[in-house]
């Protein structure tokens, strides 16, 4: 017998190698302006900084670094992560409600570990980040969307779903979503926190955006408001330090921490203990609010000029207007396919995604998402004319 | 609702907190000579080596490394993984082969998540290790343990087995196993290959002490001699640079590879890209050989300290005699508890870890398994001593 006859597990029955990975093969073409993607800019990435402490840190604490950790996560950064969410989420974490993670990706996928059997609903927001969808799939959860307007997700819908489909999770970005750059108002924050200790629901809080604020002022989290411990917070660094070096977190009630903790104990033993030690420096050292203060600035401009520009962009009928974060949402006239239209883009070296990859069951074939982070303030300009003249043809 | 009542996935059923753990927190005494771990020694982490290839990393490809990565893993050490493969496991892999994961132990958890589907059964050796045990378990397979003896896995044992069990997956290691020290014979190296196709089983071939050899001569991999493209061979860098790096690859049948890479996605993105570099400057800048070679000739030393001992120690009817690796396992004379004399040794600052734990389903409480790396060959003797005077008294 060959591989090709090979059984697969059935967690992979319907999931085939996702539509925007065939489209960012489009985008390996020099002089491509693309908002499609959703990474830092590369000039936010502090790789003096974080080479001066890695050569540091390994030359004084190589013996502890380069060994064996333990699962619960390196020692120093679990005490630093207690201030900083605190400071970030409005939130008192003890020590054992805090497990740092392999990007907040792995929070994700230990959460669904530890709660979602085969056929187990967990709603969701319509449109939402395709990764973590992917990561539900997987664990074979049922998806139940639930819309969401300019203040979030709207929680009549979600209590009615809740009531409905007696969900075991609902996940929800409440900062600068992706795709669509909103913020879960500060009611609906309160009534998703009541809405899962009511019914019993955990929440999945993905909150990688929130230091990432060009105006407006903050909310607090979910987790904020959340009296019983339903609500488990995702963090992540890599927005505001490094995507490369893989560091998130999760604070969640012990309970619940416990199960993802022997989850990932078989699942990687532990966070690679380098990476771990440099966020905690950057932490410790207070080098990680003038480092988003920066980033902020430099984004804060490329929003605003790819806003202004998507005012008149011809065939928008609406688009969202986000405070922070990495994308804006737009949507195009009815009957105006973005997927058609993006080839026609990428022939004149421009490009975004077209939202229907967002939404679990598809559709919505007039929405796109675009990034604004990867471009200069110029090429942010050159592209929109791009969109601006293919969308006008039509 | 409160965390108490929430009803977990099924996959945790049966999983607690594994009883090795709580044997080590016993050991968290200043004075202990602990055979208990499996880690490196502390004086074989290149800490300064480390942060130099970290510090020059990042400074010249900062905007890399610290940026998002492929799944598929970081370009250059894919390249010099195929040196290293085709050197330390005599196999010719293409880079469609090749998956650098977070340790090898993300390799085992992927491989897992693509094959296993609750109740399938999947082969062990009877004892093994004790993490993958869990793994497995937490996917919900079956665990069919097969006898070995001085040259490994009993593979007349295992075809009948795979008749009757139709497993899913064979787990091996074939090299200075874990816990035994054990090595596979070049004959049923090939045997397991062949069965691997003739049956249509995955092999999951686990390979991390490989290069830790201090006498005898290298056998070539069972994935030398896989032509259908059935076996998975998983290597890790934790035992030959540092496992607080966490990196380790999977060389497997593109179709696995592929399942696996999807898997990965939603697990943590990429293995983080600074630290796939300095494993990839390892191997090409020829750092990796010398540093073996130097290590080998310490744990040599102590392997040789620990069997001379072991040869005259009271209550041990037979241990194994293994040509590399961290560990050795040893019987007691029938009757002898090994769990119950750790308590009296720990008295006295000794400790190892009771067989029993290594075995699918317990049993053989006459077993122990001693690790030397971590211990000087002045500290071996003394350890060693104490054992000596509890075994006496019994």
């Amino acid at each position: 017998m060959r591989p090709e006859d090979i059984r697969f597990a059935s967690r992979f029955d319907g999931i085939s190698g996702s539509a925007i990975r065939e489209i960012f093969k489009l985008l390996a073409v020099p002089g491509m302006i693309s908002f499609a993607g959703g990474n830092p800019s590369p000039d936010s990435l502090p790789g003096e900084t974080c080479g001066k402490l890695a050569e540091e840190l390994l030359r004084e604490k190589g013996r502890v670094l380069l060994q064996y950790g333990a699962t619960e996560g390196y020692a120093p950064l679990r005490e630093s992560l207690t201030d900083y969410i605190r400071e970030s989420f409005g939130v008192e974490a003890g020590q054992d409600t805090i497990l740092p993670t392999t990007g907040s990706t792995q929070g994700m996928d230990l959460l669904c570990k530890a709660l979602i059997d085969p056929g187990d609903a967990v709603i969701i927001e319509d449109p939402t980040f395709l990764g973590n969808m992917q990561c539900m799939k997987l664990y074979q959860a049922r998806l139940v969307p639930v819309p969401s307007d300019e203040e979030g997700m709207d929680t009549d819908a979600l209590e009615e779903a809740i009531r409905k489909e007696h969900p075991k999770m609902i996940y929800v970005i409440p900062t600068f979503q992706n795709p669509t750059g909103r913020t879960l108002s500060l009611e609906r924050r309160k009534r998703v926190a009541e809405l899962a200790e009511k019914y019993g629901v955990v929440v999945a809080e993905d909150d990688p955006y929130r230091d990432l604020r060009y105006t407006g002022c903050a909310l607090p989290s979910i987790k904020s408001f959340d009296k019983a411990g339903m609500v488990a917070l995702l963090g992540s660094f890599s927005k505001v330090i490094s995507p490369g070096l893989r560091v998130g977190f999760m604070n969640a009630d012990p309970l619940i921490l416990r199960k993802c903790t022997i989850g990932k104990q078989s699942t990687d033993v532990h966070t690679a203990l380098l990476n771990q030690a440099i966020v905690d420096r950057y932490l410790r050292d207070g080098l990680l609010r003038p480092h988003i203060s920066e980033i902020c600035d430099m984004y804060r401009e490329q929003m605003n000029a790819m806003l202004s520009d998507l005012a008149n962009l011809s065939g928008v009928e609406s688009y969202t207007r986000p405070e922070g974060g990495l994308f804006v949402f737009a949507q195009l006239r009815e009957g105006m396919n973005a997927a058609e239209l993006l080839l026609k883009c990428v022939e004149k070296k421009a490009a975004y995604v077209p939202g229907t990859h967002f939404y679990a069951y598809g559709g919505h074939e007039n929405t796109f998402r675009l990034n604004f982070s990867m471009s200069s303030v110029k090429d942010i300009h050159r592209g929109m004319e791009i969109l601006d003249s293919v969308f006008a043809a039509q």
